[in-house]
């Protein structure tokens, strides 16, 4: 059986083809047939709602998702999977096929909320309709990540944060959690692909496996396992000190590595009582720039109840790559006009808006954001009256190809701090609540 | 950027050395430093706890688990990235690993409960440590999606289901996802991926976008889009009836196709009492075999709810992708035996059992389990009294190796089917609940 990654390949780079759901290729067939297909279309990416209780979205996966539409591309391979049940016309439109539209849409790393066009997507029907799940997929799983992180990162307050999920998620997910995560300001990761990969930091502990390792028949030799850690990675290491005692872990820790110990990690029990504790115990024993290092299932709630303690550094895995409840972000992909014609479904609970739109931003002097405005793209940009406007849907892809320019991993990073800066206060509290600015449509 | 995809190739393979904690690295390279890499070590996976309320777990991933294994390489491309944080020791070790050890463990498709040892890895210290990342994602994610899938399975008792939750997963974790609810029981899956690389049946109706797309100024043509997609697909098409008028929708899509048609998709409002609805307007119609399909957020619950109602296929997205609430299995990787010595860590709230250990299941005549039993490895095998006793333990690995005759993703999925047979009744109630069956510890 082949993996994933063994796929057809174009110049060395694995087609994403066939992250698809099938009856997006038998309604091309369709369409194809009857002439349909070449009708001017546009496709909106947007989110009905907010997960539950959530005041603000970060949209995530866009850098990934020109990428991979670069490489949507049908090989032989991928043509001999859906031959089965596609016809000659379609298996050549396939062959031949290469985006050639154009993408508005959100810079990676603006906030959005319920209704906001994220992305703009306008060709044919037929050049749109496939790309409807690698692009629904990308977004809502980077997206779920990314703003169940910023609410985390929001709740550090300025401590150091690492991202080590990467065992609670799809092995090739979690190189994705952690450009989400660093992206909505997350300082580091566990994880060596996304190391590679996106360039985002590496970091790193110990496990309770290395304690242990160093037991004999007489029992666990815990401080000849920290000695050992310190003697290759050095000083400014971290040590795990809860595989046993922690008084007697911190103990060992610092007569093993002197008051210059980098950290001391504490993985479980009560861990604001702990963390006192150690301080006290660290400070008393003259490493006063030891940092404490927290970990073991936390999430914003659990680091916020922890900003009254003295804690450097928080670690957070299962909590942050699931989403924090919202491992989805519900995102999706409607077509909205053709032929320049708005559309739109009128079956019950799902209406969606016709119309292709483009949204603005207002906010005041201080920067502080009151509102934002969605229109439709025929229409004159709307009047901000005493606020400052600032334009949401930019170009990011022009005949098929992405545009030079886009933001950066960290030119992302900084536009999701500077989002979380221009909410009202409100808009930054962790218990449920309303979106954190209303938004008006003009359609 | 590269792509996650875009990594070093072993003969066309995808290394996945990469998809490792950087702490992994770090500890191999303190322990070669210190000679303790070469102790012989039992690593053991396991659930502490079952998601809450939930009564079983399936094991799921096994099969992708073992293919993973063999491409954990490290070639010059991965050792270029971790030389920055290893000395010149420990980056010739990656370069020359193998994995050469002995894997037991759970079938792929066998129910687990607390405690269950899943996995048992055995050999050096370095070689089984480095392995961490990748099992645990692997089995944490396939399991989280069958456990879920297996409820919904049971609750639709014998009714078709189609998984079609890509959009709502990260694309690459897609495909798995729809090789795990194949295995626990689902009929097709829309992801062409998963069709290519695991076999996987697949399946697709239509979305509103092909009915909006027959729109012109003077309004929808729902008819046009029908006989369009009659057309090409054949008259056993799906037809989605829900874009505007569902009774109007239905009588469009009979008058178009005829009574032979396959049948007709509801996404949207009360799904049971449009199910009746429509099924006394397909009957009165004469249309008596063309199906009802429904969707649009089901999980578990609606679909058991839906058992009275004329369904004939259940169309599963988000729930399933992420666990139904439960997105990852939460199995951990622990070090249990040094050199024939049962180690184990003793802070609060996270004690693990010491020592390498195997299960058995106790049922009666009638196939219905009563309680499974971990026992160490070392000691015989537990009496079973009155009851048939079913070793759960098999090898898997041998000199590294996956061995022949593994149960092949059919096999597995028949595996699970009998497992929830085998259940107590109880166990298969959706409510929550304790583990179906009591696990025993003789350790």
């Amino acid at each position: 059986m082949a993996t994933v990654a063994d796929v057809d390949h174009h110049d060395g780079v694995a087609s994403t083809a066939l992250l698809t759901d099938q009856y997006e290729l038998t309604m091309l067939a369709a369409a194809l047939a009857d002439g349909s297909a070449h009708r001017a279309c546009t496709f909106e990416v947007f989110a009905r709602r907010l997960p539950h209780g959530r005041r603000y979205g970060v949209v995530a996966g866009t850098g990934r998702l020109l990428e991979a539409l670069a490489n949507f591309r049908f090989g032989e391979k991928e043509l001999a999977i859906v031959a089965g049940f596609l016809d000659d016309r379609t298996l050549d439109w396939l062959r031949a096929y290469r985006f050639t539209g154009e993408i508005d849409g959100y810079a990676e790393g603006e906030l959005y909320f319920p209704g906001s066009p994220i992305l703009s997507v306008r060709g044919s029907f037929a050049e749109c309709v496939v790309l409807e799940t690698l692009i629904l997929s990308i977004l809502n799983h980077d997206s779920a990540i990314a703003s169940a992180a910023a609410r985390m990162v929001s709740a550090a307050a300025g401590r150091r944060m690492i991202e080590m999920g990467s065992r609670r998620a799809h092995e090739l997910a979690a190189p994705s959690a952690s450009r989400a995560a660093y992206l909505a300001g997350f300082d580091a990761t566990s994880n060596l692909e996304a190391v590679r990969t996106y360039g985002v930091p590496g970091a790193g502990t110990s496990a309770h496996a290395f304690t242990l390792l160093h037991s004999g028949a007489d029992g666990a030799h815990e401080a000849a396992a920290f000695r050992s850690q310190v003697q290759t990675l050095g000083v400014g290491t971290t040590l795990l000190v809860d595989t046993f005692d922690i008084t007697r872990g911190v103990a060992n820790a610092i007569e093993v590595a002197g008051t210059e110990l980098g950290g001391v990690r504490i993985d479980s029990g009560d861990l604001g009582v702990l963390a006192r504790q150690v301080r006290v115990q660290l400070d008393e024993l003259g490493a006063t720039k030891t940092r404490i290092v927290v970990s073991g299932d936390l999430d914003e709630y659990s680091i916020a109840a922890l900003h009254g303690d003295p804690v450097d550094v928080y670690g957070v895995g299962t909590a942050l790559v699931t989403g924090s409840g919202a491992p989805t972000a519900g995102m999706v992909f409607k077509l909205v006009e053709v032929d320049g014609l708005p559309v739109a479904k009128r079956s019950s609970h799902k209406e969606s808006r016709g119309g292709a739109k483009k949204a603005v931003r207002l906010a005041r002097d201080t920067g502080t954001v009151v509102e934002e405005i969605v229109y439709l793209a025929t229409g004159p940009e709307p009047a901000s009256g005493e606020f400052q406007s600032r334009p949401l849907s930019v170009p990011l892809v022009r005949d098929g190809k992405a545009l030079d320019g886009l933001p950066t991993l960290a030119e992302s990073r900084a536009l999701v701090s500077r989002g979380l800066v221009s909410l009202p206060w409100e808009g930054l509290k962790l218990s449920d609540g309303d979106p954190a600015i209303p938004t008006t449509f003009l359609s």
